[in-house]
């Protein structure tokens, strides 16, 4: 079904712009110069899938044998870097973007692990690291503390996507609707996080009172 | 030699355990939800070996191969989660368990290393490796610097169990023999520092006086 | 022509003595012990071409099999312990050292890629990578933000150099001949932009007046 790998191949590439985005956005942010506001724009939308890949054994990585996901990681940083202000003022959009970019990462990268023959857990666990890796490189070169360790269900968004697909997958279901299924959960959980502020419990917080 | 191996996957799970523990703590103590703590679980108890076995290629790491690792890791995290106060006052009890699972990384990290085809020295280094790693990504996730770069001969004591396996295995000693002396040492002499304040010097300390 | 062969290994051990120098002066200013020192001065001499070998899947990366890039990263991590002022007075000709082993490792970094059949765009950038990547790893592991994501073309140096490598390849060139040309491109680039304090543009510098 060659109409579904185009669309998963925009899809992808859609999630590496707004990553991208996200990751440029940051970088302006600190003052950090051209260069760097570029390689965080790379490194925040490409370190999730080449962790992946290494993990499980795929190298190169893909993010490195094909040049248009760093194009696409390029244009985002230059178009950032330039209309920075344009960037922040758009903020819902690009937050719903990074929503969707983050359910199709999960989807596609619990996908890919399952192809290279890891156990169904570990696929879902690769499949929310495809996801997350991004922002968490992004925020460590940065010195923070990764905002996904702290933030409204970024991170269970991505995992409930990557599960969809690996238990889809362990039903014999076909692989583009539990990919899209799952994409589609994982969107729309963020989205319900973001804006009813749901969040996980926090450790000892009564202590602290 | 079956029953070493079940002694050897034993002693890993502990490691993993108290490791998981400690990144759990800190974490905790850091505010982190839910997630964060179990990612730092896992972190922590599997960041040493995962980077080793990437280093010399042997893909996809054990720790995302074997579930039973990613168990134990979530079951320290939740412990520590829903019980924090407890693990705080087990101070002492944490810290033995932490040299010990120090030492058995260290030598299961040299042997593997071994096995793989590497030179003696670097065998010794991925051991050390193996057990300091998991510390060194815990403190890089939360924003400090690592502890292990300023503490009691945390990283030392893991290499001089690592080199007590690979010049073993060189003399032709019986490898679960010399894999327990080099944990043996390990975990002796990372009590010893604890206990008696041993670091190594700083350099310039003179000039801040 | 293994005259060149020579060449380049004196070369590479040059630049991974200059880095390990300036691994082990940022460590030593932090007050880190001899053991952090060492695994600075390791981490900002290799981490850029363990980096490199790991994503093209040349495992164990070269740097893990030669014992001599450890000696020397060792030897100038054991100089700058103990001699720090001295270090400290010979700024200038560290630099240049620095420089010229930017230059090196970005044009083998690049021939390394090209050799394992990467594309030349991903070629070049893996060359940038394996001559910034020590530096970055060394100011992650003190919890700073990268100084090369800040600072005067360093990495947009390591990238003319290693770019000069793949299109001179590409073209049929001779590989010792275009390896030279680039490192020395690099180093002119990097030393103009210190002297003059050339730098790229920084986003946003004038919403903060």
């Amino acid at each position: 079904m060659p109409s579904s790998e185009v669309l998963l191949l925009i899809a992808d590439l859609v999630g590496t712009f707004v990553f991208a985005l996200s990751g440029a956005t940051v970088a302006t942010r600190k003052q950090l110069d051209l260069f760097g506001v570029l390689v965080l724009s790379f490194a925040a939308s490409s370190a999730g899938g080449i962790c992946r890949d290494v993990l499980i054994g795929a190298t190169p990585p893909a993010a490195l044998r094909d040049w248009r996901y760093l194009a696409v990681a390029m244009g985002a940083g230059l178009i950032t870097f330039f209309w920075a202000p344009l960037i922040e003022r758009m903020k819902t959009p690009v937050r719903m973007f990074d929503a969707a970019g983050l359910g199709l990462f999960a989807v596609a990268g619990a996908q890919k692990a399952l192809d290279y023959g890891l156990n169904p857990v570990m696929a879902a666990l690769l499949g929310m690291l495809t996801g997350i890796g991004g922002g968490m490189l992004r925020d460590v070169l940065l010195a923070d503390v990764p905002m996904v360790l702290r933030a409204d269900l970024y991170a269970i968004a991505a995992l409930a996507g990557a599960t969809v697909v690996v238990v889809g997958i362990a039903l014999g279901l076909p692989s583009a609707a539990v990919m899209f299924a799952g994409a589609l959960l994982c969107f729309v959980l963020r989205m319900l996080a973001v804006r009813r502020g749901w969040h996980l419990p926090v450790a000892g917080t009564d202590r602290n009172k």
